[in-house]
């Protein structure tokens, strides 16, 4: 085993070991972890971390040690693998069960990770002859070279009115699976063509899994541009690139809905992970995506917030004909997050790299060693000490667009500000307004939703920022709404696992196996009315600042935006 | 000789040793500055400072130790005494002049900075019965404890419509003679009918040199509502408090014309000095705007700034008639810093403590490392940091409101912003466009003067921000005018012995006392058209900010203030 692998979370139980268990495994951007969950009551008996060799390469092609240009990351497909020969194991040892007990395994990764591959599966970086292509690896998520393709891709959609872009707040991603096509057609035809599959990467691990090809309905809608059963027409893509409009071939297959079995554990890949072979497989999944039912969240109402660096909110709406009116998501998908209702997915491009800009810049040294002496890292200290304040002392209202705004009005090239600084500021308060300024946008996004018909009922926050119980206060408190927290300090590897129970036939769907395998803290924070009241008035304030930089009132961000270009050129 | 008491620039001459010198005198916050010039050419032979044993007297009464209430801040009148008796004789043993040479001393103050005294110009502080009475002392300047009086007087004289509102802004500023009398009236009854003068200290320490009371046209306009040769009148006086009627009284006197002879040096006073019984003594003057013909800013078009933690800017329009129309300036005043023209006078609340707030509570612990490495203070290395980038290149637009508007918006309650920040915002970016947007400041109000029909040629730069060259040059790009530096790093006291010189009968007038003994580095910084044209185009965005947040398109600043305020409450 390797040194990077760690075992952790050895649960105790009170049934016995001969219970039937699930595998989820959650490949993330720099590790894969294995999670055994028991299928009668999601009971987290063990899981395992596995890093990857090769993490997010960026700078320098392992295989060449050629140069990477910027804003490139890329991955090796068989650190995927790596995963399950080591974490899925690992797990298995840590949770003490034996592989006979395992009826089922499933995936869920980051999105959108995409590679290109031949129609068998096989990697083009794994053939000889491209180990020095770096077009022919994994293209991460965070692969951000492929903008000019977006672009362009975004201005012909508007120009010709394709219906399919309403669905995604008006823009395509550069981090989406045309957008990094198109740059592979234009930057490496050769590969392109070669390249008879271009496929995300849960789906060609869940592929490796089972021998059986499948796509899978979050992706296929959320990065794919799948709507309404179709995808981008030929014209379309031909005026993008005319040797581009054989692209859809390399997507176009059957696509399964979320929870299907997508085959059995093959032969090969029995021995990989040591479970035995033809377990059940589901089909693949997204990090965001799968956490909805990891903490119950399976029917309309209940929004899921995946909170860190920056947060994705996920809810499900109301299935059935077309999906309600909401300006500015990032994707509106029909079975994108549960089979059968629409799958509604917003974000906010910063939250916790915010605060840690924040922190990182201007912090004083003063702050730095009360941090120190007391054992607190400076969020905490900074909390702690703006915690000691009631609502609205500050005297500041932010805008969080430090990294543009993804949502609602779906603008990068927003940018942050700070109001109401006087001689007196402390650095806590402007941290404060900064924490403030997140649950904001987050308020702005609910309050799109419904008023576009999507209700939201309740508030389920996951991911690290969970951690600090003020801001988990301030939300609750912002948004007038009970803040509850994903049970599970491993929520997308809980999801995975549920819905390979679903593919085992443990239960009869989704809902099923969340309600009794999904992992909830219910109501942790409930709205203060007194401290509801004061950031009602703030958030007053926030909006009509939020739609005044935001519509157009005053588009002073994007010129300080072209000043500063200008001054490159 | 006390310990505090410094010898400082003694000058070597060209001259003979029995040139005729004046001695200029600055009383500053915590100090007194004596200065020796030489008549025929300004050239400054010998200073020395005396630190006043009571500072500023803002926490206990000395003689008593009782508490003072908040936003109190007093003096000791002895202390001005002490630095005729310290100050001048060692500035004269600096220059190594006699004192025969001497044929005039002129003082520049504070202010408003104002004192109860006896009919016979003693301070009421200096009778026993009141030595442990807060309001018989001298009132600083700096002491904002009758904001109270002061919101009653603005709003009674917009009210009944005061014609002499509108030379003031439409605001008496808390810390001048009316408000101040106010409020000694308002909790010191028996003393303020005691007091039978209300005198600026600046004319109290004049008396004591020439045992001849005397009132300025400077403070007499500015600080004491003169206007059109009259005070506010009987009405008002008794609407406000039907016992103030007769505060007229205690004011008025014939009012010198600046650079008068008060009167000759008492034999008293020539003891304190050392100086010769009955040499000319001119009238007092005010710190600021005896700066002007220091820096031979006599006639129309040159503005003065005086740049420190705030800026004061002086500039003479026209003479005779009406004053120009301008909105919002601090005060306008017939004679007020040259006589025969009118005296515009503004003001940005904040500038370098705006700058001092950021390095204070902003700087990391590694720009103080490197700070201290390379032996630099923040403000030098964050400067030398900015001065690295293009103009506009932050991104970033800021208002310098952060201890509100003084001028043109007239503005207490406003605050500052930043807007523009991204995840990529370092702190020296923000430092600077907290510089730049002073400079905006600056030309907001230059361009209000010129609006009003005030030319503005020439920016005159004093004080203490004028050693950061990157700030000056930053001024003459963004105002597009050539910025000259005073050529005197004491420039008040070079301006105070201009005005003895002329009281001395050497110079006809000041101007021309000014022209021979002012001191200027002409246009040391010329606007570089290639910035400027950028710094245009942010100065376009910090306007419509200023406009929007500042004349009512977003009261946000203000409601924020509200909020804050309540939840005090």
């Amino acid at each position: 085993m390797s040194t990077a692998d760690k075992i952790v979370n050895a649960h105790t139980s009170t049934r016995t070991a001969a219970d039937a268990c699930v595998v989820g495994v959650d490949y993330g951007t720099l590790s894969g972890r294995a999670l055994v969950v028991r299928v009668a009551d999601g009971a987290e008996l063990g899981s395992a971390v596995h890093e990857y060799r090769n993490g997010s390469i960026e700078r320098t092609l392992p295989a060449t040690g050629a140069a990477l240009p910027p804003d490139w990351a890329l991955q090796d497909p068989d650190d995927y693998r790596d995963v399950l020969r080591r974490a899925v194991p690992a797990a298995l040892a840590a949770a003490g069960v034996t592989p006979a007990q395992i009826v089922g395994i499933g995936v869920d990764f980051t999105a959108c990770t995409v590679l290109p591959t031949l129609a068998d599966g096989t990697p083009l970086c794994e053939l000889t002859e491209y180990r020095d292509r770096p077009h022919a690896y994994v293209k991460l998520w965070k692969h951000h070279a492929a903008q000019p393709q977006a672009d362009r891709i975004n201005e012909l959609a508007h120009a010709r009115g394709e219906s399919w872009i309403g669905r995604y707040g008006g823009r395509i991603s550069s981090e989406w699976e045309y957008a990094k096509g198109l740059q592979l057609l234009e930057e490496d035809p050769e590969l392109y063509h070669r390249a008879e599959r271009w496929i995300e990467a849960t789906d060609w691990i869940t592929w490796q899994l089972t021998g059986v090809e499948t796509r899978n309905a979050c992706t296929a809608g959320y990065k794919g541009i799948l709507q309404d059963g179709a995808r981008p027409g030929d014209d379309y893509l031909s005026a993008l690139n005319p040797d581009f409009v054989d692209f859809t071939a390399k997507l176009e297959h059957p696509v399964s809905p979320l929870g299907a079995r997508a085959g059995g554990l093959t032969k090969e890949a029995a021995g990989w992970t040591g479970l035995p072979e033809g377990v059940a497989v589901s089909v693949g999944n997204v990090d965001a995506h799968v956490t909805a039912p990891a903490v119950k969240a399976t029917g309309p109402g209940r929004m899921v917030a995946i909170m860190g660096t920056s947060t994705c909110h996920v809810v499900n709406g109301p299935g059935g004909g077309a999906p309600a009116d909401v300006a500015g998501m990032c994707g509106v998908v029909d079975g994108g997050i549960v089979a059968g209702l629409w799958g509604y997915e917003a974000g906010q491009s910063g939250v916790g790299d915010i605060f840690a800009w924040f922190v990182r810049g201007f912090a004083s040294p003063e702050l730095h060693a009360e941090a120190a002496e007391r054992g607190l890292s400076l969020h905490e200290l900074l909390t702690g000490q703006a915690a000691a304040q009631p609502p609205g002392a500050h005297g500041l209202v932010a805008l969080d667009w430090h990294s543009g705004n993804r949502s609602v009005l779906v603008d990068h090239h927003l940018s942050g500000a700070v109001l109401g600084l006087t001689l007196a500021t402390e650095p806590h308060e402007v941290y404060r307004a900064l924490l403030e300024s997140t649950a904001f946008g987050t308020r702005v996004i609910v309050e799109a939703l419904e008023a576009g018909g999507v209700g939201i009922t309740e508030f389920v926050a996951a991911g690290g920022l969970t951690r600090n119980s003020f801001l988990m206060q301030l939300y609750a408190d912002v948004l007038r709404r009970p803040v509850s927290l994903a049970g599970s300090a491993q929520a997308p590897a809980l999801g995975a696992a549920i819905h390979a129970a679903v593919a085992a036939g443990a239960y009869p769907d989704v809902p099923a196996a969340a309600g009794a395998m999904g992992s909830l803290v219910p109501e942790a924070f409930l709205p203060d009315p007194a401290r509801a009241a004061v950031y009602d008035l703030l958030f007053a304030e926030y909006l009509t600042l939020h739609d005044h930089f935001g519509r157009g009132g005053n588009d002073v961000l994007h010129r300080l935006r072209e000043i500063k270009a200008g001054t490159r050129r």
